[in-house]
């Protein structure tokens, strides 16, 4: 092979999986003081529903990370954050759950890219209420897990797309 | 100054507005076949709410552009595109949204990034429904504009942060 010659490698979503995982634990550990575990995206009640936050990134790979979470969850992890009571969802929630997501999409980013510049990530989107849903692109690649930090239990969404 | 040193310069939410303007009248003469106007934000009709489509961006600045429309707007900016009749909000309303926000944010960038590559767009998320509010993080900066792409209206929000 030609000295300098780049090589051409798609990353697999489960990769990217992997990434998350390890994301996911250093993150809510820091953040929340208590371990997280991966359950089944199909355990997490999401009805209703309450908030998504979402980060987007683009680069060789591009695509978006959300979670997804119902208002009791989002006031508990964001009342963990900020050491004060919040009972209702209000614009600090947000505020707590687009950090919570950023720093996911950054840890994830960290475990990725460690070889190459894979892609640069986006400031959060954060979206509240109480009845919504989200949706991506048919052709995109798409991971659903559920997350279970201390007590609360929400989901994640990766959405892939190489090139 | 040294050969090659870098040049910092961060970039103005009003340079980008100025790209972002550019790229609206080109992409909706393509996608819609019809001149489109910069109107008073507060002229552009959000209830009920809708849609809102929305694609990061990240790099040398990150942030994020989302169109927010009605029902009713939606489904006629969707039924111009696909050239079939749509009176109900759905998966495929959704699709052609996330579309046209992915290509004026591929605009933006096609003027911001003439000269530096300063930043990569994600892949679009829509949300959809009759009852949620979007927001971005407090310490962003954001410009609204409203637009009207033939008898549509609808409101656009640049949200930035440099570096």
């Amino acid at each position: 092979m030609k000295a300098g010659a780049a090589i051409e490698k798609t990353v697999d979503i489960h990769e990217m999986e992997d990434c998350l995982e390890k994301a996911i634990r250093e993150i809510t550990t820091t953040m929340f003081d208590c371990d997280s575990e991966i359950i089944p995206f199909e355990s997490v009640d999401l009805i209703p529903p309450g908030l998504s936050a979402i980060v987007g990134f683009g680069g060789k790979i591009s695509g978006n990370i959300s979670v997804h979470l119902s208002p009791e969850n989002a006031c508990a992890l964001a009342s963990n954050m900020l050491g004060m009571k919040i009972n209702e969802m209000d614009d600090i929630v947000a505020d707590a759950m687009g950090e919570m997501v950023n720093m996911l999409a950054g840890g994830m980013k960290k475990y990725a890219c460690r070889h190459e510049d894979l892609f640069r990530i986006s400031v959060p989107s954060i979206v509240y209420g109480s009845d919504y849903s989200t949706h991506s692109p048919k052709d995109s690649e798409r991971l659903l897990m559920g997350i279970k930090t201390g007590s609360s239990t929400y989901s994640l969404q990766l959405i892939f797309a190489n090139g």
